[in-house]
Protein backbone atom coordinates (compact mmCIF):
# COMPACT_ATOMS: atom_id res chain seq x y z
CA UNK A 1 0.00 0.00 0.00
CA UNK A 2 2.44 2.27 1.13
CA UNK A 3 4.50 1.68 -2.03
CA UNK A 4 0.92 2.13 -4.24
CA UNK A 5 0.85 5.52 -3.08
CA UNK A 6 4.48 6.43 -3.60
CA UNK A 7 3.96 6.19 -7.02
CA UNK A 8 1.02 7.83 -7.46
CA UNK A 9 2.97 10.65 -6.25
CA UNK A 10 5.42 9.83 -9.44
CA UNK A 11 7.50 7.87 -7.16
CA UNK A 12 9.11 10.98 -5.57
CA UNK A 13 6.94 12.15 -3.12
CA UNK A 14 8.73 11.13 -0.07
CA UNK A 15 12.26 11.63 -2.02
CA UNK A 16 12.55 15.40 -1.90
CA UNK A 17 15.73 16.36 -0.31
CA UNK A 18 15.34 17.80 2.63
CA UNK A 19 17.80 20.93 3.22
CA UNK A 20 18.50 22.56 6.31
CA UNK A 21 19.70 26.05 6.26
CA UNK A 22 21.66 27.77 9.32
CA UNK A 23 21.33 31.42 9.32
CA UNK A 24 23.12 33.84 11.43
CA UNK A 25 20.92 35.10 14.53
CA UNK A 26 20.22 38.57 15.09
CA UNK A 27 22.53 40.16 17.54
CA UNK A 28 19.67 41.68 19.23
CA UNK A 29 17.91 38.43 19.76
CA UNK A 30 19.41 34.47 18.52
CA UNK A 31 15.83 33.86 18.01
CA UNK A 32 15.79 36.65 14.92
CA UNK A 33 17.22 36.79 11.25
CA UNK A 34 20.88 37.99 11.54
CA UNK A 35 21.91 40.91 8.63
CA UNK A 36 23.72 38.21 6.90
CA UNK A 37 23.73 38.36 3.30
CA UNK A 38 25.03 35.50 2.07
CA UNK A 39 22.58 34.03 4.14
CA UNK A 40 19.65 35.69 2.93
CA UNK A 41 21.22 35.15 -0.63
CA UNK A 42 21.26 30.76 -0.03
CA UNK A 43 18.01 31.35 1.96
CA UNK A 44 15.65 32.53 -1.50
CA UNK A 45 17.61 30.38 -3.66
CA UNK A 46 16.55 27.73 -1.32
CA UNK A 47 12.60 29.48 -1.40
CA UNK A 48 12.46 28.71 -5.14
CA UNK A 49 13.33 25.28 -4.97
CA UNK A 50 11.02 25.37 -2.10
CA UNK A 51 7.66 26.99 -3.91
CA UNK A 52 8.23 24.52 -6.74
CA UNK A 53 8.51 21.68 -4.57
CA UNK A 54 11.60 20.63 -5.94
CA UNK A 55 13.07 20.58 -1.72
CA UNK A 56 11.56 20.56 1.40
CA UNK A 57 13.49 23.38 3.29
CA UNK A 58 13.75 24.21 6.85
CA UNK A 59 15.81 27.35 7.85
CA UNK A 60 17.55 27.95 11.72
CA UNK A 61 19.30 30.81 13.31
CA UNK A 62 22.39 30.28 14.76
CA UNK A 63 23.91 32.27 17.81
CA UNK A 64 27.74 31.62 16.18
CA UNK A 65 28.96 33.15 20.14
CA UNK A 66 27.32 29.84 21.67
CA UNK A 67 29.03 27.14 22.83
CA UNK A 68 26.78 24.84 21.25
CA UNK A 69 27.31 26.26 17.53
CA UNK A 70 31.15 26.50 17.87
CA UNK A 71 31.48 22.51 18.78
CA UNK A 72 28.93 21.89 16.53
CA UNK A 73 30.58 23.28 13.28
CA UNK A 74 34.26 23.51 14.79
CA UNK A 75 34.94 27.39 13.29
CA UNK A 76 32.65 27.21 10.30
CA UNK A 77 30.57 30.35 9.57
CA UNK A 78 27.08 30.64 8.82
CA UNK A 79 25.41 30.04 5.91
CA UNK A 80 26.31 26.70 6.61
CA UNK A 81 23.76 24.07 4.96
CA UNK A 82 22.71 20.70 5.96
CA UNK A 83 21.60 17.68 3.93
CA UNK A 84 21.24 14.37 5.32
CA UNK A 85 24.92 13.42 6.66
CA UNK A 86 26.15 16.35 4.27
CA UNK A 87 27.52 19.50 5.52
CA UNK A 88 28.12 21.97 3.33
CA UNK A 89 29.92 24.99 5.23
CA UNK A 90 31.70 27.04 2.03
CA UNK A 91 29.72 29.03 -0.07
CA UNK A 92 31.14 27.57 -3.06
CA UNK A 93 29.45 23.96 -2.01
CA UNK A 94 26.73 25.45 -1.06
CA UNK A 95 25.75 26.99 -4.39
CA UNK A 96 27.06 24.11 -6.29
CA UNK A 97 24.27 22.01 -4.36
CA UNK A 98 21.35 24.51 -5.12
CA UNK A 99 22.77 24.80 -8.74
CA UNK A 100 22.80 20.68 -9.38
CA UNK A 101 19.24 20.87 -7.89
CA UNK A 102 18.56 23.98 -9.96
CA UNK A 103 19.40 21.90 -12.75
CA UNK A 104 18.12 18.60 -11.98
CA UNK A 105 14.54 20.40 -11.99
CA UNK A 106 14.81 23.20 -15.04
CA UNK A 107 14.83 26.04 -12.45
CA UNK A 108 16.30 28.52 -14.79
CA UNK A 109 18.08 30.14 -11.40
CA UNK A 110 21.41 30.21 -12.57
CA UNK A 111 21.15 31.81 -16.24
CA UNK A 112 23.98 33.72 -16.99
CA UNK A 113 24.33 37.64 -17.76
CA UNK A 114 27.81 39.20 -17.92
CA UNK A 115 26.31 42.88 -18.67
CA UNK A 116 23.92 42.21 -14.95
CA UNK A 117 26.49 41.08 -13.57
CA UNK A 118 29.33 43.89 -14.46
CA UNK A 119 26.86 46.53 -13.61
CA UNK A 120 25.44 45.10 -10.14
CA UNK A 121 29.11 43.32 -8.77
CA UNK A 122 31.14 46.71 -6.90
CA UNK A 123 27.35 48.69 -5.45
CA UNK A 124 27.80 47.01 -2.01
CA UNK A 125 31.54 47.18 -2.19
CA UNK A 126 31.45 50.99 -2.85
CA UNK A 127 28.52 51.10 -0.36
CA UNK A 128 30.71 49.84 2.89
CA UNK A 129 33.21 52.51 1.95
CA UNK A 130 30.74 55.30 2.03
CA UNK A 131 29.55 53.54 5.65
CA UNK A 132 32.58 54.02 6.78
CA UNK A 133 33.61 57.39 5.28
CA UNK A 134 30.20 58.99 6.31
CA UNK A 135 29.53 57.64 9.75
CA UNK A 136 33.22 58.21 10.48
CA UNK A 137 32.86 61.95 9.53
CA UNK A 138 29.93 62.06 11.18
CA UNK A 139 31.72 60.69 14.73
CA UNK A 140 33.74 63.91 14.61
CA UNK A 141 30.75 66.15 14.51
CA UNK A 142 29.46 67.62 17.94
CA UNK A 143 25.88 66.60 16.58
CA UNK A 144 26.84 63.17 15.22
CA UNK A 145 23.82 61.73 16.60
CA UNK A 146 21.94 63.56 13.48
CA UNK A 147 23.87 62.66 10.15
CA UNK A 148 25.46 65.14 8.24
CA UNK A 149 23.37 66.40 5.15
CA UNK A 150 24.99 64.92 2.20
CA UNK A 151 25.06 68.19 0.93
CA UNK A 152 27.79 69.51 3.68
CA UNK A 153 30.14 66.95 3.36
CA UNK A 154 33.55 67.46 2.11
CA UNK A 155 34.55 66.18 -1.17
CA UNK A 156 36.44 63.11 -0.10
CA UNK A 157 33.38 61.86 1.04
CA UNK A 158 30.75 62.59 -1.34
CA UNK A 159 32.75 60.81 -3.46
CA UNK A 160 31.88 58.19 -2.32
CA UNK A 161 28.29 59.44 -1.98
CA UNK A 162 28.33 60.07 -6.07
CA UNK A 163 30.00 56.44 -6.90
CA UNK A 164 26.65 54.85 -5.14
CA UNK A 165 24.06 57.06 -6.92
CA UNK A 166 25.50 56.70 -10.11
CA UNK A 167 25.65 52.73 -9.81
CA UNK A 168 22.21 53.24 -8.53
CA UNK A 169 21.35 54.92 -11.54
CA UNK A 170 23.07 52.29 -14.18
CA UNK A 171 20.95 49.67 -12.57
CA UNK A 172 17.78 51.79 -12.90
CA UNK A 173 18.77 52.35 -16.84
CA UNK A 174 19.09 48.41 -17.09
CA UNK A 175 15.75 47.90 -15.40
CA UNK A 176 14.34 50.35 -17.72
CA UNK A 177 16.11 48.79 -20.55
CA UNK A 178 15.16 45.49 -20.13
CA UNK A 179 11.36 46.34 -19.04
CA UNK A 180 11.18 43.16 -16.93
CA UNK A 181 10.08 41.95 -13.69
CA UNK A 182 13.61 40.99 -12.44
CA UNK A 183 17.07 41.55 -13.34
CA UNK A 184 16.70 38.86 -16.09
CA UNK A 185 13.14 38.09 -17.04
CA UNK A 186 9.80 36.89 -15.25
CA UNK A 187 11.35 34.98 -12.88
CA UNK A 188 14.17 35.11 -10.04
CA UNK A 189 17.37 34.60 -10.51
CA UNK A 190 20.41 34.60 -8.30
CA UNK A 191 21.50 37.52 -9.49
CA UNK A 192 18.30 38.96 -7.79
CA UNK A 193 18.83 37.11 -5.00
CA UNK A 194 22.23 38.83 -4.72
CA UNK A 195 20.95 42.55 -5.40
CA UNK A 196 17.63 42.55 -3.96
CA UNK A 197 19.30 42.09 0.39
CA UNK A 198 21.76 44.92 -0.49
CA UNK A 199 19.58 47.42 -1.88
CA UNK A 200 17.10 47.01 0.45
CA UNK A 201 20.69 47.11 3.22
CA UNK A 202 21.21 49.90 1.15
CA UNK A 203 17.85 51.37 1.27
CA UNK A 204 17.80 50.97 5.62
CA UNK A 205 21.43 51.91 6.50
CA UNK A 206 21.03 55.02 4.30
CA UNK A 207 17.61 55.82 5.90
CA UNK A 208 18.59 55.24 9.63
CA UNK A 209 22.48 55.94 9.94
CA UNK A 210 23.49 58.18 6.92
CA UNK A 211 21.09 60.11 6.23
CA UNK A 212 20.56 58.52 3.17
CA UNK A 213 17.65 57.93 0.24
CA UNK A 214 17.80 56.13 -2.75
CA UNK A 215 17.11 58.91 -5.17
CA UNK A 216 13.25 58.74 -5.47
CA UNK A 217 13.97 59.78 -9.68
CA UNK A 218 15.18 56.05 -10.17
CA UNK A 219 11.83 54.84 -10.71
CA UNK A 220 12.38 52.05 -12.15
CA UNK A 221 14.86 50.95 -9.81
CA UNK A 222 12.18 51.86 -6.56
CA UNK A 223 9.91 49.41 -8.83
CA UNK A 224 12.14 46.61 -8.67
CA UNK A 225 12.66 47.46 -4.61
CA UNK A 226 8.18 46.63 -4.75
CA UNK A 227 8.88 43.69 -6.74
CA UNK A 228 11.28 42.50 -3.69
CA UNK A 229 8.42 43.47 -1.43
CA UNK A 230 5.97 41.67 -3.08
CA UNK A 231 8.87 38.12 -3.47
CA UNK A 232 8.10 35.96 -1.05
CA UNK A 233 11.49 34.43 -0.83
CA UNK A 234 12.74 37.77 -0.22
CA UNK A 235 10.46 38.69 2.17
CA UNK A 236 10.70 35.50 4.15
CA UNK A 237 14.52 35.43 4.74
CA UNK A 238 14.65 39.42 5.21
CA UNK A 239 15.86 40.51 8.65
CA UNK A 240 13.96 42.81 10.81
CA UNK A 241 14.79 46.89 10.04
CA UNK A 242 16.51 46.99 13.71
CA UNK A 243 18.69 43.69 13.18
CA UNK A 244 20.22 45.14 10.40
CA UNK A 245 20.99 48.33 11.84
CA UNK A 246 21.98 46.50 14.98
CA UNK A 247 24.86 44.53 13.04
CA UNK A 248 26.32 47.36 11.50
CA UNK A 249 25.91 49.66 14.66
CA UNK A 250 28.02 47.21 15.76
CA UNK A 251 30.54 46.21 13.31
CA UNK A 252 30.97 49.90 12.96
CA UNK A 253 31.59 50.10 16.92
CA UNK A 254 28.37 52.91 17.04
CA UNK A 255 26.66 53.23 20.53
CA UNK A 256 23.22 50.88 20.03
CA UNK A 257 20.50 52.44 21.62
CA UNK A 258 17.76 50.86 24.00
CA UNK A 259 15.09 51.76 20.88
CA UNK A 260 16.51 49.31 18.63
CA UNK A 261 17.26 46.47 21.11
CA UNK A 262 13.60 46.92 23.12
CA UNK A 263 12.04 47.89 20.16
CA UNK A 264 9.30 45.20 18.32
CA UNK A 265 10.79 44.27 15.68
CA UNK A 266 9.35 46.21 12.01
CA UNK A 267 10.17 45.30 8.59
CA UNK A 268 10.57 48.54 5.86
CA UNK A 269 8.83 46.76 3.14
CA UNK A 270 6.68 49.82 1.82
CA UNK A 271 7.76 52.59 -0.55
CA UNK A 272 8.36 56.58 0.15
CA UNK A 273 4.60 57.83 -1.29
CA UNK A 274 5.73 59.79 -4.40
CA UNK A 275 7.55 57.18 -5.60
CA UNK A 276 4.85 54.50 -5.04
CA UNK A 277 2.34 56.92 -6.78
CA UNK A 278 4.80 57.97 -9.99
CA UNK A 279 5.08 53.55 -10.63
CA UNK A 280 1.33 53.08 -10.57
CA UNK A 281 1.03 56.24 -12.67
CA UNK A 282 3.39 54.66 -15.23
CA UNK A 283 2.29 51.31 -14.88
CA UNK A 284 5.10 49.95 -13.56
CA UNK A 285 4.45 47.21 -11.33
CA UNK A 286 1.65 45.84 -13.72
CA UNK A 287 4.71 44.19 -15.51
CA UNK B 1 63.66 54.50 -21.19
CA UNK B 2 61.20 53.18 -18.83
CA UNK B 3 58.81 52.08 -21.78
CA UNK B 4 61.74 49.71 -23.00
CA UNK B 5 63.03 48.47 -19.92
CA UNK B 6 58.93 47.23 -19.52
CA UNK B 7 59.11 45.91 -23.24
CA UNK B 8 62.21 43.64 -22.07
CA UNK B 9 60.36 42.18 -19.35
CA UNK B 10 57.73 40.73 -21.87
CA UNK B 11 55.77 44.34 -21.31
CA UNK B 12 53.77 42.93 -18.63
CA UNK B 13 56.55 43.50 -15.84
CA UNK B 14 54.82 45.83 -13.86
CA UNK B 15 51.14 44.81 -14.91
CA UNK B 16 51.16 41.88 -12.77
CA UNK B 17 48.19 42.09 -10.57
CA UNK B 18 49.58 42.59 -6.97
CA UNK B 19 46.37 40.20 -4.95
CA UNK B 20 46.04 40.95 -1.18
CA UNK B 21 45.09 38.01 1.23
CA UNK B 22 43.80 38.69 4.30
CA UNK B 23 43.85 35.57 6.38
CA UNK B 24 42.42 34.95 10.13
CA UNK B 25 45.38 35.46 12.60
CA UNK B 26 45.66 33.38 15.39
CA UNK B 27 43.88 33.63 18.58
CA UNK B 28 47.21 33.08 20.56
CA UNK B 29 48.98 35.53 18.85
CA UNK B 30 47.23 37.73 16.04
CA UNK B 31 50.77 38.47 14.37
CA UNK B 32 50.57 34.35 13.83
CA UNK B 33 48.86 32.41 11.08
CA UNK B 34 45.51 30.85 12.74
CA UNK B 35 44.04 27.67 11.36
CA UNK B 36 41.62 28.74 9.09
CA UNK B 37 41.37 26.02 5.70
CA UNK B 38 40.01 28.23 3.19
CA UNK B 39 42.58 30.52 4.14
CA UNK B 40 45.23 28.36 3.66
CA UNK B 41 43.60 26.39 0.68
CA UNK B 42 43.46 30.13 -1.57
CA UNK B 43 47.14 31.00 -0.28
CA UNK B 44 48.09 27.81 -1.40
CA UNK B 45 46.71 28.61 -4.57
CA UNK B 46 47.66 31.78 -4.65
CA UNK B 47 51.39 30.42 -4.03
CA UNK B 48 51.09 28.85 -7.39
CA UNK B 49 50.53 31.56 -9.45
CA UNK B 50 52.84 33.79 -7.69
CA UNK B 51 55.71 30.86 -7.59
CA UNK B 52 55.07 30.77 -11.69
CA UNK B 53 55.21 34.79 -12.03
CA UNK B 54 51.61 35.50 -12.82
CA UNK B 55 50.59 37.50 -10.09
CA UNK B 56 52.21 39.39 -6.54
CA UNK B 57 51.03 38.37 -3.84
CA UNK B 58 50.92 39.65 -0.16
CA UNK B 59 49.28 37.83 2.96
CA UNK B 60 47.73 39.54 5.78
CA UNK B 61 46.82 38.42 8.97
CA UNK B 62 43.69 39.93 10.76
CA UNK B 63 42.16 39.86 14.32
CA UNK B 64 38.13 39.45 13.03
CA UNK B 65 37.50 40.76 16.93
CA UNK B 66 39.41 44.05 16.53
CA UNK B 67 37.16 47.27 16.03
CA UNK B 68 39.58 48.09 12.72
CA UNK B 69 38.93 44.52 10.77
CA UNK B 70 35.08 44.92 12.23
CA UNK B 71 35.18 48.30 10.79
CA UNK B 72 36.56 47.67 7.31
CA UNK B 73 35.19 44.61 6.39
CA UNK B 74 31.61 45.41 8.13
CA UNK B 75 30.59 41.84 8.59
CA UNK B 76 32.85 39.51 6.42
CA UNK B 77 35.11 36.75 7.48
CA UNK B 78 38.76 35.85 6.22
CA UNK B 79 39.29 34.59 3.86
CA UNK B 80 39.59 38.25 2.13
CA UNK B 81 40.79 38.89 -1.23
CA UNK B 82 41.67 42.57 -2.38
CA UNK B 83 42.82 43.67 -5.97
CA UNK B 84 43.32 47.12 -6.73
CA UNK B 85 39.60 48.66 -5.42
CA UNK B 86 38.27 45.26 -5.74
CA UNK B 87 37.03 43.34 -2.74
CA UNK B 88 36.62 39.68 -2.77
CA UNK B 89 34.52 38.62 0.44
CA UNK B 90 32.76 35.00 -0.89
CA UNK B 91 34.87 32.35 -0.98
CA UNK B 92 32.86 31.93 -5.03
CA UNK B 93 34.09 35.24 -5.78
CA UNK B 94 37.82 34.76 -4.78
CA UNK B 95 37.47 31.14 -6.34
CA UNK B 96 36.55 32.73 -9.56
CA UNK B 97 39.28 35.08 -9.39
CA UNK B 98 41.76 32.94 -8.89
CA UNK B 99 40.02 30.59 -11.75
CA UNK B 100 40.36 33.39 -14.10
CA UNK B 101 44.12 33.99 -13.53
CA UNK B 102 44.83 30.17 -13.66
CA UNK B 103 43.09 30.10 -17.04
CA UNK B 104 44.60 33.24 -18.72
CA UNK B 105 48.13 31.99 -18.09
CA UNK B 106 47.52 27.93 -18.57
CA UNK B 107 48.33 26.80 -15.12
CA UNK B 108 46.75 23.42 -14.71
CA UNK B 109 45.05 24.70 -11.02
CA UNK B 110 41.37 23.87 -11.83
CA UNK B 111 41.35 20.57 -13.76
CA UNK B 112 38.48 18.60 -12.63
CA UNK B 113 38.16 14.59 -11.44
CA UNK B 114 35.01 13.50 -10.26
CA UNK B 115 36.87 10.43 -8.70
CA UNK B 116 39.01 12.25 -6.58
CA UNK B 117 36.58 14.78 -5.73
CA UNK B 118 34.11 12.11 -4.65
CA UNK B 119 36.67 10.35 -2.78
CA UNK B 120 38.27 13.19 -0.47
CA UNK B 121 34.69 14.92 0.11
CA UNK B 122 33.80 13.98 3.40
CA UNK B 123 36.72 12.84 4.95
CA UNK B 124 36.97 16.51 7.14
CA UNK B 125 32.92 16.60 8.17
CA UNK B 126 33.23 13.09 9.08
CA UNK B 127 36.47 13.89 11.21
CA UNK B 128 34.96 17.02 12.61
CA UNK B 129 32.01 14.11 13.83
CA UNK B 130 34.81 12.09 15.48
CA UNK B 131 36.45 14.94 17.19
CA UNK B 132 33.37 16.43 19.06
CA UNK B 133 32.44 12.48 19.60
CA UNK B 134 35.82 11.45 20.81
CA UNK B 135 36.19 14.56 23.11
CA UNK B 136 32.71 14.72 24.61
CA UNK B 137 33.98 11.48 25.49
CA UNK B 138 37.49 11.85 27.04
CA UNK B 139 35.84 15.14 28.98
CA UNK B 140 33.21 12.34 31.04
CA UNK B 141 36.45 10.40 32.08
CA UNK B 142 38.39 11.42 35.29
CA UNK B 143 41.42 10.91 33.55
CA UNK B 144 40.16 13.34 30.82
CA UNK B 145 43.79 14.80 30.08
CA UNK B 146 44.94 11.83 28.90
CA UNK B 147 42.91 10.64 25.62
CA UNK B 148 41.37 7.28 26.25
CA UNK B 149 43.12 4.74 23.82
CA UNK B 150 40.96 3.99 20.81
CA UNK B 151 40.72 0.35 21.49
CA UNK B 152 38.59 1.16 24.62
CA UNK B 153 36.18 3.24 23.13
CA UNK B 154 32.51 2.08 22.88
CA UNK B 155 30.64 1.21 19.99
CA UNK B 156 28.96 4.81 19.39
CA UNK B 157 32.40 6.70 19.35
CA UNK B 158 34.43 3.28 17.30
CA UNK B 159 32.42 4.24 14.46
CA UNK B 160 32.96 7.85 13.69
CA UNK B 161 36.94 6.82 14.29
CA UNK B 162 36.57 3.49 11.57
CA UNK B 163 34.72 5.66 9.01
CA UNK B 164 37.88 8.32 9.20
CA UNK B 165 40.57 5.09 9.07
CA UNK B 166 37.88 3.71 6.33
CA UNK B 167 38.15 7.11 3.87
CA UNK B 168 42.11 7.50 5.00
CA UNK B 169 42.80 4.17 3.70
CA UNK B 170 40.64 5.16 0.49
CA UNK B 171 42.91 7.88 -0.40
CA UNK B 172 46.05 5.95 0.39
CA UNK B 173 44.45 3.11 -2.34
CA UNK B 174 43.52 6.21 -4.45
CA UNK B 175 47.42 7.73 -4.29
CA UNK B 176 48.68 3.97 -4.67
CA UNK B 177 46.66 3.39 -8.20
CA UNK B 178 47.88 6.90 -9.45
CA UNK B 179 51.23 6.78 -8.37
CA UNK B 180 51.46 10.20 -8.88
CA UNK B 181 52.77 12.95 -6.88
CA UNK B 182 49.85 15.17 -6.28
CA UNK B 183 46.48 13.99 -6.91
CA UNK B 184 45.97 14.41 -9.99
CA UNK B 185 49.71 14.42 -11.62
CA UNK B 186 52.69 15.94 -10.88
CA UNK B 187 51.61 19.22 -10.18
CA UNK B 188 49.35 20.56 -7.26
CA UNK B 189 45.75 21.35 -8.33
CA UNK B 190 43.18 22.53 -6.38
CA UNK B 191 42.34 18.88 -4.99
CA UNK B 192 45.66 19.57 -2.90
CA UNK B 193 45.05 22.81 -1.61
CA UNK B 194 41.85 21.33 -0.01
CA UNK B 195 43.50 17.91 1.39
CA UNK B 196 46.63 18.80 2.33
CA UNK B 197 46.07 21.22 5.10
CA UNK B 198 42.40 18.92 6.05
CA UNK B 199 45.28 15.85 6.11
CA UNK B 200 47.42 17.40 8.37
CA UNK B 201 44.96 19.13 10.80
CA UNK B 202 44.17 15.34 10.88
CA UNK B 203 47.34 14.82 12.04
CA UNK B 204 48.08 17.57 14.47
CA UNK B 205 44.54 17.37 16.34
CA UNK B 206 44.86 13.27 16.29
CA UNK B 207 48.20 13.61 17.94
CA UNK B 208 47.62 16.27 20.32
CA UNK B 209 43.93 16.19 20.96
CA UNK B 210 42.16 12.46 20.21
CA UNK B 211 45.47 9.86 20.77
CA UNK B 212 44.81 9.10 17.23
CA UNK B 213 47.29 9.11 14.40
CA UNK B 214 46.96 8.14 10.63
CA UNK B 215 47.77 4.80 10.43
CA UNK B 216 51.32 4.15 9.65
CA UNK B 217 50.59 0.99 7.61
CA UNK B 218 48.93 3.77 4.89
CA UNK B 219 52.57 4.52 2.88
CA UNK B 220 51.13 6.41 -0.27
CA UNK B 221 48.78 8.43 2.43
CA UNK B 222 51.73 9.50 4.43
CA UNK B 223 54.01 10.15 1.36
CA UNK B 224 51.85 12.43 0.06
CA UNK B 225 52.00 14.32 3.31
CA UNK B 226 55.44 14.28 3.01
CA UNK B 227 54.94 15.51 -0.40
CA UNK B 228 53.26 18.89 1.24
CA UNK B 229 55.59 19.34 3.63
CA UNK B 230 58.20 19.67 0.83
CA UNK B 231 55.74 22.08 -1.18
CA UNK B 232 56.59 25.55 -0.32
CA UNK B 233 53.04 26.49 -0.93
CA UNK B 234 51.64 24.17 1.45
CA UNK B 235 55.24 25.08 4.37
CA UNK B 236 54.67 29.20 3.84
CA UNK B 237 51.14 29.18 4.48
CA UNK B 238 50.81 26.12 7.62
CA UNK B 239 49.77 27.87 10.96
CA UNK B 240 51.53 26.43 13.83
CA UNK B 241 50.76 23.27 15.57
CA UNK B 242 50.11 25.11 18.61
CA UNK B 243 47.20 27.53 16.59
CA UNK B 244 46.02 24.56 15.28
CA UNK B 245 45.66 23.21 18.30
CA UNK B 246 44.63 26.23 20.11
CA UNK B 247 41.72 26.68 17.34
CA UNK B 248 39.98 23.38 17.87
CA UNK B 249 40.48 23.73 21.70
CA UNK B 250 38.54 27.68 21.72
CA UNK B 251 35.51 25.95 19.41
CA UNK B 252 35.09 22.77 21.70
CA UNK B 253 35.33 24.99 24.71
CA UNK B 254 38.44 22.97 25.95
CA UNK B 255 41.02 24.29 28.70
CA UNK B 256 43.92 25.89 26.84
CA UNK B 257 47.57 25.38 29.49
CA UNK B 258 50.15 28.07 28.90
CA UNK B 259 52.26 25.18 26.94
CA UNK B 260 50.70 26.48 23.74
CA UNK B 261 50.43 30.06 24.38
CA UNK B 262 53.74 30.40 25.88
CA UNK B 263 55.57 27.89 23.92
CA UNK B 264 57.24 29.29 20.73
CA UNK B 265 55.12 27.82 18.03
CA UNK B 266 56.61 24.84 16.12
CA UNK B 267 55.19 22.95 12.71
CA UNK B 268 55.57 19.64 12.90
CA UNK B 269 56.32 18.74 9.33
CA UNK B 270 58.12 15.69 9.30
CA UNK B 271 56.95 11.70 9.69
CA UNK B 272 57.42 9.20 12.09
CA UNK B 273 60.40 7.64 11.25
CA UNK B 274 59.73 3.84 10.59
CA UNK B 275 56.82 5.46 8.30
CA UNK B 276 59.69 7.77 6.12
CA UNK B 277 61.97 4.62 6.20
CA UNK B 278 59.23 2.41 4.58
CA UNK B 279 58.80 5.39 1.87
CA UNK B 280 62.36 5.35 1.29
CA UNK B 281 62.70 1.49 1.03
CA UNK B 282 59.95 1.55 -1.48
CA UNK B 283 61.60 4.81 -3.41
CA UNK B 284 58.55 6.56 -2.71
CA UNK B 285 59.65 9.86 -2.15
CA UNK B 286 61.42 9.92 -5.42
CA UNK B 287 58.31 10.03 -7.85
Amino acid sequence: MADAYQLQNGGSGDKKPLLELYVKASGIDSRRIGACLFCQEFWMELYALYEIGVARVEVKTVNVNSEAFKKNFLGAQPPIMIEEDKQYTDNRDIEGRIFHLAKEYNVPLFEKDPTVEKRIESLYRNFKLFVRAKTDFDKGKKTFKVPVDIDALPPAIKIHYNRIVEQLAGIDQLLADRQTRYLLGPSMTEYDCELMPRLHHIRIIGQRLLGFDIPHNLTHLWNYVLTAYRTAAFIESCPADQDILHHYKEQLNLFTNQRETLQSPTKTHTLPEAVLDEIKRRGLDRK
